[in-house]
């Protein structure tokens, strides 16, 4: 492929038009919004908004006047057209841990007598820290097994299986549909992380038969560092799980002020505290932006923009000791490609000076993401001819670098 | 008093300085910061400057070039300094309702043998409510008792004594040292909520050998609507307790991406995902406002403040149905007033009209709050006056308040 083929593909792209719609640093190529998405310019004028007009002027009356109460329930219903899940089955709240945290622990309550919870070594680090904690809180057992031992691990004792759909380090991607219907054929629930796969890839809940989910706000949806994240709890299971994180603003009735707690019995009795209302604002504005009648359309372009960057890194930098561990089949990814390189960290930093934004993971994994809405063909094309030039004039120097990557 | 006697007092009030710090709306009298302080206007500069900037132009290397990161300690480190602990006792992260799960959990952990979780009735809801769901998951007891009976009900079976420090309706404060000392001489621990005390009366957790607290930020903090909360855990009990939100950030190594967990074991083992930044970030600058030095000046005034109030109103509006539910002793109340009245609720809303805002709580509780870096003496004066005015002229319709007032 040639620059002049990735233009064209670029003036046929139907998404192209999104790219105004982000504040991005003129020449730099992004390809970390699986990390953190940039700002889209509707969440920076409506962050101001909210804090200068709606807290400023509005204050305490901003909690009804402005929507402030509403707002987890209603960002989620934004949320849930992107996941395939009815409006009333999702909430933005909390933390993707926290929310994790309160499923888990609602799912073995839907169990009784069966105490484990099932997942996979390597997963995100936080998903096996909270089940950590969850289980040693809720006197249940965290069983991690590498993937290919998944399935066949999933029996009578397990409550629930809980597993990142899209890996954050490999993309490798989890086929949400089979590993479903093996927990519910065992009668254990399912729980996906859709922290990497939420306005990236299409996913289905509902069509896939799901029980709970919880994801992610500020990667590719694109609100803000740190933004709220959501969670999903299937309409069948609203009326009887319990989150343990029972708090004021799951009750029946918030206002009432009373000694006990009732819970709200829908997608509501999922929210614990008051809710962050700056970062639901800048992630609402952000969803907003989500072309979300089509995620599949989303998904076509992150995928031909994973070929093409996986083609012409190939093509350009054989023998040079890039390694793909990234899926080649694209239903089989997530929307980032990671390379392993011995010196991975100094390839990583070289690119970033050079204006290409990726990431590290260790011990040598370098990561890129590519994001629908923001990125041309063009700039991936670019990507790889400038990781080529980092490839080919670079002379490493192991000490600083191992120095360099230990602290960061 | 008189008008001008207001006036006096405002000329010498050494806190004065501080009102020209906050964007209020001209002609407001805003007795409300107790639920939801102002914004500062360095709060509302540094969000848009994170916003902007930060987020916009430097993306995700902002997690360490701008400090993202660090945060939570960050702030955390300021917001000790007004409650009497050291700077590497208290982070700001999540909600108070998530951190009152955590450190009550962690309390647990560190009483084996000991189930009952001690607290008031007609303590503020949430508190009771997150108690109630860490019981039920963690095979423990809630018991509330009524405060006349709380300091007897401490015994050999209490682990944790789990007390809001300033009551959210009558703004009865409990004697911090006395209760810590029963609670220690029992073997239980101390968990106070410091939601209507931080930012309002001087605070001493270390004082008084306080074991854990939580608060709030978007109180007398200032930090913006459903701002991160805060959480203390003594230097003496961090290497033990175990947060059962035993998120990524508070790894010993959060970047390592290990699969198990191995906990700080300073106060970072109390943090669990990903940090709000935006809400941080307001936060933070909110907090520099504090006059730091010297909490005992701030509740001076503001004890002044409400002096003056309790006096204008029982002196003008004798024999108007007002009853003064706040104790009339400033040692023994927070920063906030409230009187009953049979028309609470309208009142309340006749007032917001005249621009004296302040809150109604069910079923017939107005509630003022006096925070003491915006208001002036004559405002206070000048709203004992509106009251009186409203109260002599109100001609009320009960069915339509009590319509209003259950959609509330």
């Amino acid at each position: 492929m040639t620059r002049d083929d990735a233009r064209r593909l670029d003036a046929h792209d139907p998404l192209a038009r999104f790219r105004e719609a982000f504040d991005l640093p003129e020449g730099m190529i992004y390809l970390d919004g699986n990390s953190l998405g940039p700002p889209p310019r509707a969440a920076l004028a409506r962050l101001q908004e909210t804090a200068a007009r709606e807290w400023g002027r509005d204050l305490i009356t901003s909690w009804n006047l402005n929507g402030w109460i509403d707002a987890p329930l209603r960002v989620g219903g934004k949320i849930a057209s992107l996941v395939g899940a009815k409006p009333n089955e999702v909430a933005a709240a909390d933390s993707t841990s926290v929310n994790l945290f309160k499923l888990a622990a609602g799912a073995l309550g839907l169990r009784p007598g069966r105490s484990v919870i099932l997942s996979e070594t390597g997963n995100f680090p936080t998903d096996l820290y909270v089940l950590e904690g969850l289980a040693r809180t809720a006197g249940a057992e965290l069983r991690a097994v590498p993937p290919d031992a998944l399935l066949h691990a999933i029996d009578g004792d397990t409550a629930v299986v809980v597993l990142t759909h899209v890996h954050y380090k490999s993309a490798r991607r989890w086929d949400m549909a089979q590993v479903t219907a093996r927990a519910h054929a065992a009668g254990a629930l399912m729980l996906w992380d859709l922290s990497h796969s939420t306005g990236a890839v299409a996913v289905d809940l509902n069509g896939t038969n799901a029980d709970l989910a919880v994801g992610c706000g500020y990667k590719y949806l694109n609100g803000g560092p740190g933004a709220p994240a959501f969670l999903f709890v299937a309409e069948r299971h609203q009326a009887q799980i319990r989150s343990p994180l029972s708090g004021w603003m799951g009750h029946a009735e918030p206002f009432a002020f009373e000694d006990g707690y009732r819970p709200s019995g829908d997608i509501r009795a999922q929210l614990c505290g008051t809710p962050g209302v700056l970062g639901l604002t800048a992630l609402e504005a952000a969803v907003d932006l989500q072309p979300a009648a089509d995620p599949a359309a989303v998904e076509a372009k992150g995928q031909a923009l994973c070929d093409l960057f996986i083609a012409e890194v190939e093509r350009r930098c054989s023998g040079m000791g890039v390694q793909l561990v990234t899926p080649r089949k694209a239903a089989e990814r997530g929307l980032h490609v990671s390379f392993t390189h011995p010196h991975g960290y100094a390839v990583v930093q070289a690119l970033i000076a050079r204006g290409v934004v990726g990431d590290f993971r260790s011990p040598d994994v370098m990561r890129f993401g590519f994001s629908p809405l923001y990125l041309s063909h063009e700039e991936v094309w670019r990507a790889a001819e400038i990781l080529h030039e980092v490839l080919a004039t670079a002379a490493w120097d192991d000490e600083a670098y191992r120095t360099r990557a230990a602290v960061t």
